[in-house]
C-alpha cells in the first residue's frame, strides 16, 4: 500500500482490513510518506508516531517514502512510489479511491496513446489530458484519489512485470471533505482541520493511538512560516532559481510578496494566480524552506529506509535483503550520504520545528 | 565621530560634549554603524532609536555606516569609516581612547614600514604585527579602543589630506568592563548585560532616551539563533563558501557542529578553536545569517544614508549635496539597488526580528 497517513484514521484502518481480505497477502507492506507530503506540507505528527498509529492498524512492516518521492507532484510521486513497491516484489498494490469501478485500465492506456512525458507533465498539461481523456472515455477524472489511482496504473503499465492494482472504494468522506458526515469514517483534512480548531470530535474518527499523538504537539505550515519567510528575505535571485520547482520568473514574485506577508496563509493568496494552483505553490514553498535544489529531487535511486514492522514484516525484510534491496535501518553519519541526504536534510528541519530528532539514533519501532 | 551608540550612554554623551569643546567645530556629524555592529552581533535597539537617543546627547547630524563598513575586522572597519569621515569634509576626527595620550602616530608610521595589507591583515597577523609595533615602540596595544584608535591613524595617514585625530580619556570605564565601577560611567556591554539580567543599575549610566528605549523590545543573538541554526542546517557547503569570511574549511566545522547546539552560546563555543577568536566567528555566523557573500562585502562604494539631524545638521546637509556626496535620505525600492542593497537586506532580518520595518517609509529624524 502507498499511504501518507495524515494521520491514520478509521478510514485507513478499514483500508488495511479490505486490503489483507481481498487479496489474502502474506504480509501487508505500507510505503508511507516520511515528515513532508505531497500537497507540500509538514505531516501533522512525524514519521514515527504515523509508523506507529499504523503498525497498530494492522500493518505488517512500514517503509519510508523518501522525501524525491514524497513531495512531488500526483504523477512523479506515482511514478517514485510504484516503482519501489514493484521493486520489493509486490504482489499487489491496494489504495483508496472515491470511483474503484472506474476503468483506469482502459484511461492509462488510452493516456499512454497521447505519448505522454510524465518527467514534464505540469499542472496545466494534466487539466488538458483530464479533458481529452473524457472525449475518448467519457470518465471524468476530478478527484484527488482518483486521479492519483490513475497515475498508478499508469506507472504500472510501465512495469515489465506489472502488479494488480487494487482500488478499494472509500467511504463516507471524499479525501478533500472537511465536513464529518458520517460517524464513523472522515478524511484526514477534516480531522486536521477539527484537531486545530480545538474540536474534539475528531476523536470519533481515529484510534486510539491517533488520538492520543494528535493531543500531543503538532505540526503546521504556520510553523515552517517564519524560517520561509527568512529564507525569501535574504536568498538572491539566483539562489531561488536553484531550488527544485522554481522557474519561469516566480522568483521575483516570492521575492517581492514575502516582506508584506505576515503570515503563510496570506503569503500563498498573495502569491496565487491562474497559472498555478495553491499545491503547486506550496509545493514549491516546502522545496524553498528545505532548500531543496533540482538535482536533488530528480533521477534519485530509492532507498528503503525501515520505519517498523510486527513478526510478519520482520520475515520480509529478511527477504528484501536476499533480493539486494538497498534497505537501511539505521541512519548513522555516513549513511545519510547514499540515497538519504535530502530526506536527512528535510527531517532536520523537521526535528527543528518539534525538538525531537528524526533520523540519529532512531531505530524502527518493532511491534511483536 | 565614528561610532556604535550600543545603547547611547553618559560615557558618549560625555565624548560629545568633549568633542565640541576641544574642536570648537560648527557641526558634529556621527558616522553611526547601522543595526548590525562591529563585533558581529545585532544592535540591541534599532538605528532610529539610538540616532534619537544620539540627537538628545548633542550630535547634530547621523549618518548611518553601511553593513559593508560596521561589520567588518578593526582595520577594515576603520578603513571604511575614516574613508567616509574623510569624503564629507570632516577636519576632525573624535573617538573614545583608553590611553590618548600613546602616540598612535608613531605607532601607525612604523605599521607602515611593516608593509601592512590592510585588505588580507588577520587576526594572527594583527598579534604579529602588535608584538613586532612593542618591540620598536615599547607600546602594548591590546585594549578595543587602542586597537582601534591604532587603525584610525593607520587609515588616515594614507588619505592625501589627513584630518586630526582627537583620542579622547574615556572615564571610569575600559570598552570590555563588564562590570559598574564609578557612578556616572559605564560601557555599553556592562549597560546590556544589566538590562538583559533585568538589573536596574544600568538606569544611573544612560541618558533618559536610552533608559526609555531600553524598557522596551530588545534584540540579542538569542533571537537570531534559530534562523542562523535554520539556515546552516539547509545551506550546502558550497553554499557556505561563497558567505564573507567563509574559509579554509571552516564550513565543515559550522555544519556538525550546528545540528548538535542548543544555543547560540552553546554553538559559538563548540566552535571556537585556538586559530579563531570569539569575535571572528561570531562575525561570520552574523554574515551567514544574513546571507551575506564576498562580493556584497568587498569593494562597495559607500553610501551616506541620513539617519537624522538637527538644524545645525540640516545646514550641512545642504553643504554635503554641494560637494556631490551620495547622500540618501530615503529608502525606495529603487534606492536600495544602489549601495544599500546588503544593508537593506540585513536590514530585512532585524525587521523580522522586531516586526518594525526598518527603511521603507521611514524619514531621518529631525530634531528642531
Amino acid at each position: 500500500m502507498i499511504a501518507e497517513f495524515n494521520p491514520f484514521h478509521n478510514g485507513h484502518e478499514y483500508l488495511l482490513t479490505q486490503a489483507k481480505k481481498v487479496t489474502h497477502a502474506d504480509v501487508l507492506v505500507v510505503l508511507m510518506s516520511g515528515n513532508f507530503l505531497q500537497r507540500g506540507e509538514p505531516a501533522i505528527v512525524d514519521k514515527w508516531q504515523r509508523t506507529k498509529e499504523a503498525l497498530n492498524g494492522q500493518a505488517d512492516l512500514v517503509i519510508e517514502l523518501p522525501i524525491y518521492v514524497s513531495m512531488q507532484a500526483a504523477h512523479l510521486f506515482a511514478q517514485g512510489a510504484v516503482q519501489m513497491a514493484s521493486q520489493i516484489h509486490s504482489d499487489y498494490l491496494v489504495f483508496g479511491s472515491e470511483h474503484p469501478n472506474l476503468d483506469f485500465n482502459v484511461l492509462a492506456a488510452e493516456a499512454k496513446k497521447i505519448s505522454l512525458n510524465t518527467s514534464t507533465y505540469s499542472q496545466s498539461f494534466a487539466g488538458q489530458l483530464f479533458s481529452a481523456l473524457y472525449e475518448k472515455t467519457e470518465i471524468n477524472l476530478h478527484t484527488a484519489n482518483d486521479i492519483l489511482a490513475f497515475n498508478y496504473f499508469y506507472a504500472n503499465q510501465s512495469l515489465t512485470k506489472p502488479m494488480a492494482l487494487m482500488p478499494i472504494k472509500r467511504h463516507e468522506a471524499d479525501h478533500a471533505d472537511a465536513t464529518f458526515k458520517g460517524m464513523h469514517f472522515a478524511s484526514s483534512s477534516a480531522i486536521r482541520k477539527a484537531r486545530l480548531a480545538h474540536n474534539d470530535v475528531f476523536t470519533h474518527f481515529v484510534p486510539k493511538q491517533t488520538a492520543i499523538d494528535l493531543m500531543g504537539q503538532l505540526v503546521s505550515w504556520n510553523d515552517l512560516w517564519p524560517y520561509l519567510k527568512y529564507r525569501l528575505l535574504t536568498a538572491s535571485l539566483a539562489e531561488l532559481r536553484t531550488i527544485y520547482g522554481c522557474s519561469e520568473g516566480i522568483e521575483y514574485r516570492l521575492k517581492t510578496v514575502a516582506p508584506k506577508s505576515t503570515s503563510f496563509e496570506v503569503f500563498l493568496q498573495s502569491l496565487k494566480t491562474k497559472r498555478y494552483t495553491y499545491t503547486h505553490l506550496q509545493r514549491l514553498c516546502l522545496a524553498i524552506a528545505l532548500n531543496l535544489k533540482k538535482d536533488q529531487m530528480r533521477g534519485q535511486v530509492p532507498v528503503y529506509r525501515v520505519l517498523g514492522f510486527n513478526r510478519k514484516g520482520q520475515t520480509y525484510l529478511h527477504k528484501l535483503k536476499e533480493f539486494d534491496i538497498p534497505v537501511l535501518s539505521k541512519i548513522g553519519q555516513k549513511e545519510n550520504a547514499v540515497g538519504y541526504q535530502s530526506t536527512y536534510q528535510a527531517d532536520q528541519i523537521y526535528g527543528l520545528l518539534t525538538q525531537k530528532e528524526q533520523n540519529i539514533g532512531r531505530k524502527p519501532i518493532i511491534s511483536l
